[in-house]
């Protein structure tokens, strides 16, 4: 084959269960990416990310090519051998992150002009440039170059927006190198309008991608307009490619649009609420620097099975987050991660048994996504 | 028995081979604890400790008593249970950290009155009140409340400090509470006067005490000054009970001194120099933050056997050092702390052998302590 495969392996309503097929092995679908920035899930091994059940991890274009840059990288055998992660890893293209990070200098329709947040050094970014750093890196699926529509903004700014994105989608296409087990992945744009969204549809049809993410959401339009968006974007994309959904997000988040048969996932919310002293539970979020558990003998949760819960107390993760000690962190990122993947499997064995609207009903009778104690 | 046991089981030059038995179990001598401070080896699980090849790490009193608090760790099952490390615990008796931490606020002759550097509460530290925090902790091995004389100081000054830590000595004992497998160890000062430690090793012998700590040394004295004081100290102390350097040190400093028959070290140094960019090799010590690394595919050293060098090249420790990746910091750590143990290893396995002047003089040849490139 060229590009990376994917094999659609049952439907129970919109919820899909399928598996992607890349050159550093496969995984299961509907998949959440731990976000491995810059070369690193960040406080923990790679090895202990795999432990938690991920399959595939997300590295980002902007930092990377920034330090150690993507050049080296390429130098020292590629992402997957210079951070130790053998299995498929998915690269962003960058434009998202120089949109929102880097000082911008210049925007148009070559590409854009950007100050590194390292050391103010200035580099460009295009479809091209961006296809090059991530065919340096070596990454199983590459994202096409787009602007990420700003949100709020009139319907004349999005549709420009997304025209602009189409554009660099198809010179993304025509110069991404193509090999057996690598893909590219078109991106959807065009806010919360479906005709847009629908032309972006067309649009990356058209070119034709191994892949096709939703951008543009969870940018802050709130839960219920991204599902409202999801529900006339993603049934529309094409049934024989995998459906990413870029930057989501919360446990209920990945649930409603697994519902609406979204296939793949990334964000940073598991390993950053792991630095920030929040733990998930089936029940919610959980502050572990609130007091209630200076003695609390428990686990974070008592049925995870992840190795935080298996050793180690409340108590003791409570003192350690008070004292800013890092195992503390190494701790909750370490269970966050176990616990978004034990979502993601629980939905893919629903989507197979057939009762994934059960899974849902039940998963948002128990998820308060409140701060409240287990029984 | 009561207290803790030591055996001896051979000797070569002044350098000895033994065994402490605790009530959590036993360890090899010479023996290099790990520091834990806050009930965590900082950046580090259990299990790596443990994997590391240490046996007996060492916990502080005055952390532990502002944070969590020495009564509520009681509650939770003393420091083992809480930190879940199951085997044998040394703590500090408080005094060197209230002293060089702390806001000290009054000094006599009954002990010290501070101000936490957390929250600014005051708190008093006594013997009595030091043997019953470590108590409340569950040290297998208490040490004795006493004053660190300062360096430098003039002689008198030195006496008088010295004598109040003998009196100190005495109450220390007579409030500890006996147990079988936990022990009290006595701590000799007298700064580098060769007639003050041995009227201080007179005063402890005389109490009798599980174990005799050296005090007072690497606080500025130099290297050369410091092995002066052990050499003179050191070998004066009962055959039958252990010997620890409290607070040491460089991997020179531990050759040196265990070939003045010092059995027992705890030092920061690895742990600290592991957050701070530094790796221990056979060589010396290597600043990773060096941009000879970069491209460097080597293991930090090629002979070790540690995870972080089996798994990691320099290239990728240098870039996590520079991106202030929490990971750095752990693979730092968890090879250094590999490389004390695997040193420790290798001075028993030269008594044993009755080859330790060749093992001193191999090491001094080959580690020069500065950052050199290995070949």
């Amino acid at each position: 084959m060229t590009g990376t495969g994917f094999e659609l392996m049952t439907t129970d309503g919109l919820a899909r269960r399928g598996r992607v097929t890349t050159a550093h092995g496969s995984f299961e679908t509907p998949a959440f990416m731990p976000v491995g920035t810059a070369a690193t899930v960040k406080a923990m091994t790679p090895e202990w990310v795999a432990e938690t059940g991920a399959e595939c991890i997300l590295g980002n274009t902007y930092h990377l090519m920034l330090r150690p840059g993507s050049e080296r990288i390429a130098r020292l055998g590629g992402l997957h051998e210079f951070m130790k992660w053998p299995g498929p890893i998915l690269t962003d293209s960058g434009g998202f992150q120089v949109m929102s990070l880097a000082g911008l200098r210049k925007m148009g329709e070559d590409g854009v002009r950007f100050r590194s947040h390292i050391d103010g050094s200035y580099h460009d970014l295009t479809p091209e440039s961006s296809m090059k750093i991530q065919d340096d890196l070596d990454a199983d699926i590459t994202m096409a170059f787009d602007e990420c529509t700003p949100f709020p903004c009139d319907k004349e700014t999005a549709a420009k927006s997304m025209r602009l994105s189409m554009r660099w989608a198809k010179r993304s296409k025509d110069a991404f190198r193509e090999r057996d087990g690598y893909g590219l992945f078109g991106i959807v744009q065009g806010s919360v309008h479906e005709d847009l969204r629908d032309e972006s549809i067309r649009a990356l049809t058209d070119i034709g991608f191994d892949g096709y993410a939703i951008g543009g959401l969870a940018v802050g339009e709130g839960q219920e307009e991204m599902l409202r968006v999801l529900g006339f974007t993603a049934p529309k994309l094409p049934d024989d490619r995998p459906r990413y959904l870029m930057g989501v997000g919360k446990p209920d988040d990945l649930v409603a649009a697994v519902a609406l048969g979204v296939d793949m996932f990334d964000c940073v919310l598991p390993t950053r609420s792991g630095r920030t002293d929040q733990a998930f539970t089936r029940r919610g979020t959980v502050n572990m620097r609130n007091a209630r558990h200076k003695e609390d003998t428990r686990p974070l949760d008592p049925d995870c099975s992840c190795y935080t819960c298996k050793s180690h107390s409340r108590a003791y993760i409570h003192h350690l987050v008070m004292a800013k000690e890092i195992l503390g962190m190494i701790l909750l990122t370490r269970h966050n991660l176990h616990y978004y993947q034990e979502l993601m499997t629980g939905m893919r064995a629903a989507i197979e048994a057939g009762t994934f609207a059960g899974f849902q009903s039940d998963f948002t009778a128990r998820y308060t996504g409140g701060d409240i104690p287990l029984s």
